[in-house]
């Protein structure tokens, strides 16, 4: 059978050194509200991307949804780390186990894998003390405690609980459909780095859900309070949703409570502006987080009148070399500046599509 | 002023997750003989693209043809390191420290800048024992030591070395003009990683300089010595151009004297295949690694009646994650894969381009 390729999306990003274009990222952005209307779409907005780790906030809220959190006590710290893709800092891994231990647990039940701690200070601690790294220090181990928690609050059996048939992740997998209103196809399921299952869903739909999990609308009462807790518990612990000095950190340290943001793997990049009801979803064709990052760190300062000089550092996008040189800069690119300046001129009333490139 | 984008350039890799692409690579691929011939094009190989680490090779000609190399009796190991872009493992950097004890300089003339050592294994060894990286760690410092061992040769002060206005620059560029056989745009100057200068340069070009570093075929009796000794020394050691594990001391420890391969940054990677008489030049838009290595691979392979198998491990691209479980693959998109089936067909005294895409 003949697969068509895609149509190559517009670039969004561009690496200058000195004044060539080095290198470029292409890929989509969608802006939609809770209802699913899009706001602002640019490149295909339609096609099927894994959300990855982007969505951990959804796959979090049978935690709180099903009443585990109440009933083992869980503070903001630690939904914070069950939402988050964090650093494997000492504050992570202690979050990680007392969530685990509240539940009754301990860590030789997570089924993530190990890896070295993305804070390379923490991984360098590793080494001097001669331990190698285990599956807590890996990024996702905050969210398989939360699915740990909420198997033994639902009284399914932990073992398994990474599985795609097991039960809990049927229910993540029901709730993350009806968060984003898209039936999920079982043709377009992965298997993740941490081995749980990820759906494929378009942006746009990846967009309404953010919208939604940001401002509670279109959620059942029950879940949208969870999704306004788990957000809560993110915009006071910044730092547990990923690390020191990494962009979602730094973005809630700024921008919270009207900017939630949460990365994935492969180049996707969400966020919900819970202010002005809208849900933003990226995908960088090639995967590159740099490309991400820059670019919803472009769409956010486009959509909030504070985004661009609380963002500054994002978008000052300077590359130096190993001497501290200045050798060029990544930047938006001027198909995506001048769609994104259509949005931001949007009066806020009329619904109309920005559509870009 | 208004600057165009560029054209898309067609898909050369695909990145699976189960049965979805999650992530391609988009990017050209050119094959050209010594003469400029060009056997493959696939993608706009006439974009200048910055070479960076690629043409290392080339950058370690002056300290061959100006007889500094036979002046201070370097050996394969020195050589090859002088091409390398090594991992900071123990072998590399006492070659490192060699090539300069032989011009009469130390460490402290490295120009670099410090980075960890590649390998992850010696980057721990440096914190076990307490230790922050240095220049000679820096994937470049061969590099840096061939020409400052060129400088001390040539009479030229090593102060300033990797400025460009240094004589040593000036001439590394007029040599690279000459073997690519092109005209240097000082507009299209970048400043590298490791602070010397890269100039922009097609990639046909590029793949024809290749063809010459491989053959010595247009090049002057003392310079094709050179190219030849310095791609001997490299075939004689391959672990010294990259470190254990990575793909050009893979592909070499298989394919030498047939092939000869170097990386460099954002995306590019060059091969000369000095018994077809080719060189090959490819550059992933994006700058991703895993891209622009599976795209030479898979060109390798349909040049090479032994390349296929040779490079099996290479080719089959499998991704596992974290637990070790099966998650996807890499592979040539099929319009790469269609585009090499008819070079692979190609017959040898038909010099009509193929052009993919």
């Amino acid at each position: 059978m003949m697969r068509k390729s895609d149509p190559a999306n517009p670039t969004l990003v561009e690496v200058f050194r000195g004044t060539l274009v080095e290198s470029r990222h292409a890929g989509a952005i969608a802006v939609a509200d809770a209802d699913g209307g899009l706001l602002f779409a640019f490149g295909d907005v339609e096609r099927p991307v894994f959300p990855r780790s982007a969505v951990k906030a959804m796959q979090a809220m049978p935690l709180v949804e099903s009443g585990a959190a109440d009933a083992f006590g869980l503070g903001d710290d630690e939904l914070a780390v069950a939402c988050a893709s964090h650093s494997g800092e000492l504050a992570h891994v202690e979050a990680v186990r007392s969530l685990l231990a509240k539940a009754g647990l301990d860590e030789s039940y997570l089924a993530c894998g190990a890896h070295w701690p993305i804070s390379e200070e923490a991984s360098r601690e590793l080494i001097r003390v001669g331990r190698h790294p285990q599956a807590i220090h890996n990024n996702c181990s905050g969210k398989h405690a939360g699915m740990l928690a909420a198997c033994i609050h639902l009284d399914f059996d932990p073992r398994g609980y990474a599985r795609p048939e097991h039960p809990l992740q049927s229910l993540i997998a029901r709730l993350i459909s009806e968060t984003c209103g898209i039936a999920l196809d079982q043709s377009r399921m992965g298997i993740d780095g941490c081995s749980v299952p990820t759906w494929a869903a378009p942006l746009r739909a990846l967009a309404r859900g953010f919208a939604r999990l940001g401002t509670g609308k279109g959620l059942t009462g029950e879940r949208a309070r969870a999704a306004k807790r788990l957000v809560a518990a993110c915009f006071a612990s910044p730092v547990m949703v990923a690390g020191e000095g990494r962009f979602d950190t730094l973005v809630m340290s700024k921008l919270a409570p009207s900017v939630f943001v949460k990365g994935g793997a492969e180049g996707v990049h969400c966020a919900a502006l819970p202010g002005l009801g809208l849900g933003v979803a990226v995908k960088v064709d090639d995967g590159a987080k740099r490309g991400a990052e820059r670019a919803l760190a472009e769409t956010i300062a486009a959509l909030l009148p504070q985004g661009r000089s609380a963002l500054a550092d994002q978008l000052a996008g300077e590359i130096v070399n190993w001497r501290g040189t200045r050798v060029g800069r990544i930047a938006a690119s001027r198909e995506l500046q001048r769609a994104l300046g259509s949005l931001a001129a949007l009066d806020r009333g009329d619904c109309g599509v920005v559509t870009g490139a």
